[in-house]
């Protein structure tokens, strides 16, 4: 039976970390869930996250046309704005007095483990000061390393972007053949990265060689691998995690920066710069005498790229959006929602409330049966994981070539 | 009147230089356009372009299903192969003996200014040594910079992909405030840079500066232009060609590579890499003490990414290779085939036979009507001109965002 919520009020939502395609269908889900309950009066939209807090910078988001909200919902990146900010107590103390003010009674917290640890705290500091707030964390991130989840709304499109992107430079390394070193995005979940396979249609496709975090990378044997590859098919497509790490687990990409950024979070910055894939490539070019070596780092735009959203993905940001609101009218105080898929061969899932603690800070890998023996590519067991996320691809032509007989 | 071919039979088609997303779509116009004519008999393509002469590597398209013609020219990249290679006389007999052997009398080369120059060379060699041979030039390349021609197939799809990219990167860098730095192809015109510029939806989004090879590139005035965008709207997106050059001509990226690699053409390498980004993000970051600074490099993705292709382009690329095929048979020898647009409002192409000469070896470069007077943006002459091209762009979203009163 439904239970009420403990108190009625005026809403907040708010994005945090890094934007993703779909991460306003979250927003929009929300709020259009939110419209629907009386116990919800004004609905807040707080810009760049709990920056926007403390700032009071909020806009009145039932101010916003339905037509509008759709549009924003199809539109990549947060569009509330985000922030990469982890509140002290002090920052607590000073947003309960805020939204106090404002008779703030339900909170939406939209982001990674980074904004789930955010929620974690923002929740159990208002429970010390006996503030009476539901607060909820909204999952999101393309690196898909939320615990408790199957997967995370935002991987998915991320994952097609990626797909896509190694059909067509799969067949530009075919035109014109050389060893292509492709960096994709990945701290320290290579779910990312992994999708690459899905990008494979003939048996000689490319990616030949997938290097994951959850693996130490070895130099040596990266080379062996690609001297392998090129034997075999006179070429070699590799896809590479920005997050890979030596042996003792030092980022190879941090290895290459003098100055490191660290956000408060304590994440190092490994995105916006070309420099791994530079040095790969100038490592493979020496060792093995190749010529043709390129790399390429795909960067923002495996995040934020307008046209390639998976279908699934929008879908069901929308819904764990939604999701969160009606857990919060029904009178469960806190938690996240996460997508869990039911056991079976068809693609179902559903949309459970667990504890913030349980996704907050810590985040999860790809499970060992996803990787191969060697660590160099992923198993069957991925392929069909990934593949109901990431939907139908695109069909890569190719000539049946009947050779002519030489004269 | 329409002319008879001065001669029949065999046609080899093949493809050369950089792949484009619809160099196929030119491909597979030439091909089902030949088969309506008798004068036409067997028709091969030549693997990896004149290499492929050379070898002897030739495939049979007759044998080729309409069916799977129709799925080649919707994929990305040159499925025949390409090749960067510029033939020597020795290279051009041999090619002839080779041609005589398989009673090759027409073709068709499909590839940017370098590929129209072999085509040149191929044909003046015919010519002294009386080989009979139709020879044609079919247009492509993503950097729009051939002669004779209003625009080049290969380049509105890659405009498309870039458009889309600063779409999605400048809604990236609105949710996380910076200065972001991305790298577009480009060797010595603009264009596919300045398509950046057709991303712009609000007033205040980016690319805010755009800096293309026709201007010379100066880091101190470049510092200034970031400063003073940052200045206005707290956050900058930048579009960088990867060719751009100091006053004395030098390119920026080359200056910091060790080892320069260069082609047969004399092409020197500029993509593949993400280090004059990086050098550019560097720069700004000690130049302007702002923290966030990244950079992308959006490399090979921008001329092979299977899932943006512009229609029109994809379209006019089948024209001009059925053109070029219509030409010959109708006994005009050689020549390239030309897209021209008609004066006037409405957008309209025709296809014109041009001198090989008039488009080999030599670029064009943007016209100084495209660039503003700094040289850090481009002209609504230049977005007149692209607009039809690319097609009709999503339409990214935006809250009202009527501010809460502060409390």
């Amino acid at each position: 039976m439904a239970k009420k919520a403990a108190i009625t009020g005026n809403m907040l939502i708010a994005q945090s970390g890094g934007p993703t395609m779909v991460i306003n269908q979250s927003l929009i889900g929300a709020v259009l869930e939110a419209k629907k309950h009386k116990d919800i009066k004004d609905i807040y939209g707080s810009l760049h996250g709990i920056q926007g807090i403390l700032n009071e910078d909020f806009i009145n988001l039932r101010r916003e046309s339905d037509k509008n909200l759709e549009l924003i919902a199809q539109t990549p990146s947060s569009g509330l704005g985000s922030v990469r900010k982890k509140p002290t107590p002090e920052d607590c103390a000073k947003m309960f007095e805020i939204m106090k003010k404002y008779n703030i009674r339900f909170f939406f917290y939209i982001g990674g483990n980074d904004s789930a640890e955010t929620a974690h705290i923002v929740n159990e500091e208002a429970k010390k000061s006996d503030y009476e707030l539901h607060c909820y964390h909204i999952p999101k991130t393309v690196d898909n390393d939320l615990r408790e989840n199957d997967h995370t709304p935002g991987f998915a499109s991320a994952a097609r972007f990626v797909a896509c992107a190694f059909m067509g430079d799969n067949l530009d390394n075919r035109a014109l053949p050389g060893v292509k070193i492709n960096i994709i995005m990945g701290r320290h979940a290579g779910f990312l990265t992994a999708a690459s396979a899905l990008a494979r249609q003939y048996e000689d496709d490319g990616p030949h060689l997938i290097y994951v975090p959850e693996k130490p990378f070895d130099m040596q044997s990266f080379a062996e691998d690609v001297k392998k590859v090129y034997t075999k098919y006179g070429r070699c497509v590799v896809a590479v995690s920005e997050g890979i790490s030596e042996k003792d687990g030092t980022p190879v990409a941090a290895a290459l920066t003098a100055e490191v950024e660290v956000d408060s979070h304590g994440n190092v910055q490994l995105s916006g710069s070309g420099a791994l894939g530079d040095r790969l490539a100038d490592y493979i070019k020496n060792k093995t005498r190749i010529s043709r070596v390129r790399a390429d780092t795909f960067g923002y735009l495996q995040r934020s790229f307008p046209a390639c959203v998976s279908e699934v993905d929008a879908k069901e940001a929308r819904q764990v959006g939604a999701a969160a609101v009606k857990n919060a009218v029904q009178g469960d105080t806190d938690g996240s929602i996460a997508i869990k898929r039911a056991k079976g061969k068809k693609y179902k899932v559903s949309f459970e409330r667990v504890p913030l603690k349980n996704v907050a800070k810590e985040t999860r890998h790809m499970p060992d049966n996803y990787i191969n023996k060697k660590g160099n590519d992923v198993t069957q067991a991925f392929i069909d994981y990934a593949k109901p996320l990431v939907g139908k691809l695109p069909k890569m032509g190719r000539f049946k070539g009947v050779a002519v007989k030489k004269k």
